[in-house]
């Protein structure tokens, strides 16, 4: 994994005090620019990463060498168009493309931090990407969007600066991680921490990886992204280029030829530690639980017109999760509006080309805008 | 692991040739036997277990010092109710409970077959048991009975030997691996084959255990065994042990604990090569491929009483597969009823004290015994 080339970052002096008590400052936010800022700098939009993605939105990113993770929802003239408006997107901090997390080194012991970086929430992430707004001059967003962990720290920003954005999109998501998603989230942990080259978190120092558990934790997850319908259709009980069973454990069937693969890539462009962090994050996030149970109450400073969207197809974070947002929108009198997209392609929907999705959104950005 | 006590064996001397090409004999089988065998010899159920399950169907497992698996539906006066009927249940080959599975020595070699145990199917589980019958001198049983893994027995037993049950009853199964189904099993695999004390099958010879791995694959396997909302109404939440988030990689919540320790206790009653074999037979089955893709034919021959049974939160065999063999049987106007239980508890249901379930199970065999 190489981060260190084409990577555009930004120093935060300024301290922040994290959920876990403790302080940072003078740490890297790794970010990422599409389109131009207009005059008034009200074309801003922010996008918030999922768990594994990185600042490099669209087109070619620079480290994998292949296609940014929104490249069908953000580009010219696409739902979210970088010839109208100007997109931000910067790497979680606990992340591994370039902001402040577990492989940097900490600046009291000059050791890579590892599992002595500090605990991160949702809420961190949030407070650290805020500071991009002051970098760039920018008052108000015209817009923050974000699917899966990206949703939520969509409805995380809005809950901290009510009025820092006009409009906000949390895409197939959830104000809180139900247990089944702790204990997915808990899975992939282990299956790390079982890996006997995580060395406790200290593997830069032992020269190796822990690539094959962080391969497994990949693969639980891919099995999560995907429902039923959508692996069966796509791959069913096919065989792998062969014309019958092997009777041997080598990959006979397509599904595990392609979890095998889906394993194997992503650990070149992902850190084990990263891993662990961000997921705990996910699992830590209860945005209802900080307003006494009261989801509405974390909205009710903001007049930022919302539109919630999930996907029939998804069961990490199931259209009821979704409506619960809008649910708890409404009875606070919120802007808000709601879209279940039929899909078979599950949580995975929203990063792929699903075009009721991504004119939905395009239709809900260029609306809103042309009110300015 | 202790399997050498108080384990009845049958050694197998009829050769078994294997779906793979080899040919098996003089081989173990493991077995139990609950009730007796009457005179007419007409009373005899012959129970199948699911991935991990054994012949200690109830009462205390002498290895594990725990109920049996199925201590719920099988004993005096219960579904299954050993004061009538006679219950044999045996370890399927490929298992490590005593039959003849890769922690045998290769008679040949005389050394721990590893993973050189031949790939074992269900239809070969099945062909194995079959030999019980004899012993006991049973012409025709009452019933085959199984959930899971155990359903899948059913279907190939009745297919296999259509005059050799008045009644069978598969319950929470399917007749064919869905994508998913085998996504979940490839993982496990893959977790267990990630662990370095895997050594290729041979840890046995090294003195260890790939207890790390095989506790992950126990992991993601347990998670699917639940529905969401099963796990959201027993854990949610809930903190373990604490008053609030330690900011910690320790188990916060209660369902990250519960998982841990449902892996850890797992490597102490189960092989890891074992269950490589085991989810790999339960990938291979395909009855309706047997029949050209008509799984209708795998029953034309059978005039035995069907009894299907399924749970409305059982994600990993959901209703409509187990609905798919009904339509199967009625298709060729086989005696055939089904059941579609309500309970939250997922795939898990039929191991459980699910009333609706055991109940509707015992009035199918009683019932079925008075028309005797």
């Amino acid at each position: 994994m190489n981060t260190e080339m084409n990577i555009k970052t930004l120093i935060i002096k300024k301290p922040l005090k994290l959920d876990c008590g403790k302080t940072i400052n003078n740490y890297p936010i790794a970010y990422e620019t599409y389109g131009s800022l207009n005059e008034k700098k009200d074309n801003a939009i922010l996008i918030f990463h999922a768990l594994t993605g990185d600042q490099f939105v669209t087109g070619l990113n620079p480290v994998t060498k292949k296609d940014g993770w929104w490249s069908y929802a953000v580009g010219p003239n696409k739902a979210i168009d970088t010839k109208k408006y100007f997109v931000i997107c910067s790497n979680v901090i606990g992340g591994c493309m370039g902001s402040f997390g577990p492989s940097h080194k900490d600046p009291n012991t000059q050791k890579i931090f590892g599992i002595n970086f500090p605990i991160i929430t949702i809420n961190d992430m949030v407070n650290a990407q805020n500071n991009l707004l002051d970098h760039f001059g920018i008052n108000k967003l015209f817009s923050v969007v974000g699917g899966s962990m990206g949703g939520m720290q969509v409805l995380q920003f809005v809950s901290n600066f009510p009025n820092k954005t006009k409009t906000a999109i949390p895409i197939a998501c959830t104000s809180n991680h139900s247990a089944q998603n702790i204990a997915l989230n808990e899975l992939g942990r282990q299956a790390i921490l079982a890996d006997n080259n995580w060395y406790q978190g200290n593997y830069t120092s032992k020269n190796t990886n822990p690539n094959k558990g962080l391969a497994v934790a990949r693969m639980a997850a891919h099995i999560t992204y995907l429902s039923k319908k959508g692996l069966q259709e796509k791959f069913g009980r096919k065989l792998q280029e062969r014309e019958d069973l092997k009777f041997s454990f080598d990959a006979d069937f397509q599904i595990e030829s392609y979890l095998r693969y889906q394993g194997s890539i992503f650990v070149d462009r992902f850190d084990a530690n990263s891993y662990l962090y961000i997921t705990r994050a996910m699992d830590y996030f209860d945005l209802p639980r900080k307003f006494n149970g009261n989801l509405s109450n974390a909205f009710k400073e903001t007049k930022a017109k919302f539109f919630v969207i999930s996907f029939t197809s998804d069961w990490l974070y199931p259209t009821q999760e979704n409506k619960d947002i809008v649910i708890a929108l409404n009875s606070i009198g919120a802007d808000v509006g709601f879209a279940e997209i039929e899909s078979d392609k599950g949580h995975d929907s929203f990063l792929l080309d699903v075009p009721d999705f991504l004119s939905a959104m395009k239709n809900f950005l260029d609306k809103s805008y042309s009110e300015n």
